[in-house]
């Protein structure tokens, strides 16, 4: 059984920003939610958050997250103050703690699993992450036995120099015996420069303690500044995109593109550069999407294409073509096999196979059928100014350029609506529409008026 | 006198595709393609594919590329297997053999050239193609004499310590005086794990074998998965892009934009980032072309600019500016010192000089004269339903916003077309052409229709 | 005192263009002028540019930088040839002078003042600026004692193997004490094999020489190509963009973006990738620019999201959301909480707050009040073929689809524009204003034209 503690209280100083640290966002998820999520496999008992720093702010963002305890540290003395708030909640409770940092949130859940795998099977008192740097200044460097059993931590502004040679530095993430560590946490010292409790000093007070190292090392990247936030950013998207590339995907530039975590792709799909796929989006076999386009929450079929365009929460059938310059907005589906061209918008709206909307084109609130249609500069006008109505299209039906189709109306199949024509009232099928004036040529008008 | 096989019969199973290996695209042609055409200037008496997996897609795909023969090997048993299956078509053969692999396609002409020169000038029986790795981990390790003759070629599993320290690597590209290869061919064993025969296993046993070395170790970089295609693409891109900076070419962020090999570009042609320049294209100097433009095909006068735009198989005169957000579909000239605005596309239509085409107009299978004015939300209604139309305007003319010209039609010189008309008949030079109805107001309408 | 020399008469043969090499943009600013902006904060007495390849085109660009002057060197035979002809200009100079390359765009200012203020407090007749380069090659290594003064300057093919391990190099940029420097330079020698007179050699002559080294090697890169050229703009954007991160705004794929010096960003604005900000723009908190956004001197105000559109000379109040595919060409206000859409341009018009544009639009010179909504497709006819004219929105208005409304006119307040209509006279307060045909079904007419 465990516990997972999540330190969020802290503000976030170099993140000049209103927003509390662990709330700014990740490829598509705050920072704490994406420890939250790493989490999750090991179904913890009870997840507790610790929250200081614009508290309500944080509880409000994370309130759609199910069955979350908060607890405040009002002020801010430090990981083991922070640790030290959760005696009350946790005063019967006789597993395993896992402490994790909300400002660390490229952790594998493979990394925490082997975490405490190891301090369950060593009957740890402490088990703590450590990680090999390239650079590790800074760091408290860990010196374990040959068994991985920890002999001493020490702060980097206290190591001999022989003692900074080693590279293996404490992460700061750790799994605790909570007995253990709740008969130490009252008697912490605030021994240093900066009067916190740090959590490090229980470490070695609480029996047994063993080191597991993480494989990659970037994982335990910590998030204090922007710059830190764009390079979580990169090794997040490198490890999207690797494996995405080693299922079969081609990525063409993979450094220009952006892959949210949700996104499903199948093989053989070609992603062009400056291409952004996100939240609940999935591209099927034999698609290519992109140069420049932004998909998100979409379902797009077989052998699609889709260029300099963007997508949201729609459904496109296989073997249509979008864009370039289409903006399908939101509720659309696009049949099979249909051609949507540029400068068109769709929303709301549902097309049959076949059907086409090539240029210049606002559908909105439209129901159109198959192998329709739809003139260059053709606009349903779905708004009256106070409501909106629907467009109803039959198949095959076709509208010349430049028309109107004011809602609520509906065309039959196999209309021919002309072009220049502003519809007002239902066409039957099989009917010719025309709404316009006939021409009138003024002669040598240019000479008298410009003479 | 040189044959070349061009070893294309593996599946590439770490692909994860339907597609054989060597038909995967990179830069806009198939790897295959690009062995074959870097192997062009050495004037190859004949050139054989030696093909299994997939053989009828193969052969298919390289259809259009006149005079190769293909060799099938329909089990895929190794290297030497494969060129064992060349025995009956070289049968009276005397020259020599180059060896190509259809997924290393980053090979250079002259690298080639060098391998063939050392060949003959040495009279060897082979020789072999051999780079210094920075890693050459996994490599069978070359090892010569002072004169460049191979002494030894050692598997990196069966190499000393030593041994390991050498890094430089066979990279399985030979050339072999052809007549002491099929003496030794028939002979070869397959004593190993993989129960393969290995070419590699002949070139120990023809005679006297050198090697030369690869310049740039990035040549041999064969394709296995998409991380390597997506690195083959980097590298391409960098030697295309260099070349073009060197010959004076602007890049603005020069990882951002792609350029084929196929392209040229003018000294003092700006390019700016996102920006993709594809097939048989011409900038001419002076120019400035994106951001976030891709044009295929087409030809490009000086002191153009084209920004967010695509453009396919057109031609751009001198002075012209172009987007942004503007599409020219295909078979488009646009003239000098025109100004072809946003929203626009053009398709299959011609535009004399200074004519302005600046927005929300699609012009489908139109030419119009110099000077034209083509006005705001025009639509040439080229498409009946049935049959595409022409239309056609004179010079000076002027066509208000959102007229619809209906094609078959032309409008004359210095003609005046009025806002909001649809014109479906000919208009002689100098009229004016009006097709709407009079305005009628009906006062206090919002009052009553929303009390 | 001081006064500033830069050298400007190279050609850049290796830039290959027929633009002199100083005059090349980097970052919206060419070399020479970054060269003399980095002086500025000195307060130069006078500021001396040498001209000589293509002279004239070099004085008429620099032409709005007030107080240059320009000496010229005809002949190019070297930097000490340069400062030479400075003689007749300083005869009766005795300040310091300081030399600086036209070609050298990215030393800070931090850097100069540092050179100078060692040259002074020293009492130096020469300091020079020195670098340690990670690959010292080709360059001149400089020498000093433990006081900084320089004991030698010895050539990269001079040096002895023990001295081209000294990896201090000469960056070419000098501080002299005038007089001393004038003493020396009629007696410069071209002992070289380019027959060319070196300043450093009169920096040997002159008296007492000190190093000052610059803190980022970077700083010296010189431009001589247009790789060099891409570098520099990598190196100065990152400098950009590290400094916005560092002060709270979050790069979505930082290496994506391009950000102007000029521009001002506030904390917690978001860049998305693939975004370009230059000019005279402000970005203010909250907002959310890109991807694929383009904008050029302009304010924009908080909580603005701007989605693939391009803005130019324009100001957007807050809450406005502006694309995808907008286009404001300029001299464009945007009130608050208003809704640009798809496909819309506006050029040289202002909207209240509230106000939607939303799809398929041009507005040029167009005046509209709060709360009006812009039908899809419609059109502002600004301009007869002969002058622009204005049109005028009042509040609360509404435009059908595909209206026009022919400019000069004015809509009153609430007034109610039918769909289709084009309007050509002025409009009262509350009146429903329609210009179109009756609708005309002409039934089973599909039946009969296609049988």
């Amino acid at each position: 059984m465990v516990v997972v503690a999540i330190l969020a209280a802290g503000k976030g100083t170099r993140m000049k920003s209103n927003l509390p640290k662990v709330l700014h966002a990740l490829g598509g998820k705050s920072l704490v939610e994406r420890v939250i999520d790493s989490v999750e496999p090991l179904s913890p008992s009870r997840r507790i958050v610790i929250v200081g720093y614009q508290s309500q702010e944080v509880k409000t963002a994370m309130d759609s997250i199910s069955g979350l305890e908060f607890v405040e540290q009002t002020v801010q003395l430090g990981t083991g103050h922070a640790i030290q708030q959760l005696l009350p909640a946790l005063a019967d409770y006789s597993g395993d703690l896992l402490v994790l940092n909300g400002d660390v949130p490229l952790l594998r859940t493979e990394t925490l699993q082997s975490l405490w795998q190891t301090h369950q099977e060593n009957q740890n008192a402490a088990t703590i992450l450590t990680a090999y740097l390239p650079d590790p200044k800074g760091y408290g460097r860990v010196f374990c036995d040959g068994e991985g059993v920890v002999q001493q931590i020490v702060e980097d502004k206290d190591c001999t120099a022989a003692q900074r040679q080693n590279r293996r530095i404490n992460a700061g993430i750790y799994c605790f015996r909570w007995a253990d560590l709740a008969r130490v946490l009252p008697h912490l010292q605030a021994n240093n420069a900066q009067k916190e409790y740090y959590l490090t000093d229980a470490v070695t007070q609480v029996g047994k303690v063993m080191a597991v190292d993480v494989e990659d090392y970037q994982e335990i990247l910590g998030i204090n500044d922007r710059l830190q936030l764009a390079t979580a950013h990169a090794i997040l998207q490198q490890r999207v995109k690797e494996k995405w590339m080693m299922a079969g995907v081609t990525l063409i530039d993979p450094s220009s593109i952006t892959i949210d975590e949700t996104v499903e792709l199948e093989p053989d799909v070609i992603i062009e550069p400056q291409t952004h796929l996100r939240g609940n989006t999935l591209i099927a076999t034999g698609s290519r999407i992109g140069p420049g386009t932004l998909i998100e929450n979409s379902q797009v079929g077989e052998k699609v294409t889709v260029q300099y365009s963007v997508v949201t929460d729609s459904v496109i059938q296989p073997g249509t073509r979008i864009g370039p310059y289409a903006h399908l907005r939101g509720h659309v589906e696009v049949g099979a096999g249909c051609r949507i061209g540029n400068f068109v918008e769709l929303k709301n709206t549902q097309l049959g196979d076949r059907t086409n909307v090539a240029h210049l084109s606002y559908l909105g609130d439209t129901t159109a059928g198959t192998q329709v249609n739809i003139g260059a500069g053709t606009i349903t006008a779905n708004y009256d100014g106070v409501r909106k109505h629907r467009t109803k299209i039959g198949d095959r039906t076709k509208t010349g350029s430049n028309s109107v189709l004011v809602a609520p109306v509906t065309l039959g199949d196999d209309v021919y609506v002309a072009a220049g024509s502003t519809v007002t009232e239902d066409v039957p099928n099989d009917a010719l529409v025309i709404a316009r004036s006939r021409q009138v040529v003024k002669s040598e008008w240019q000479k008298k008026n410009q003479s």
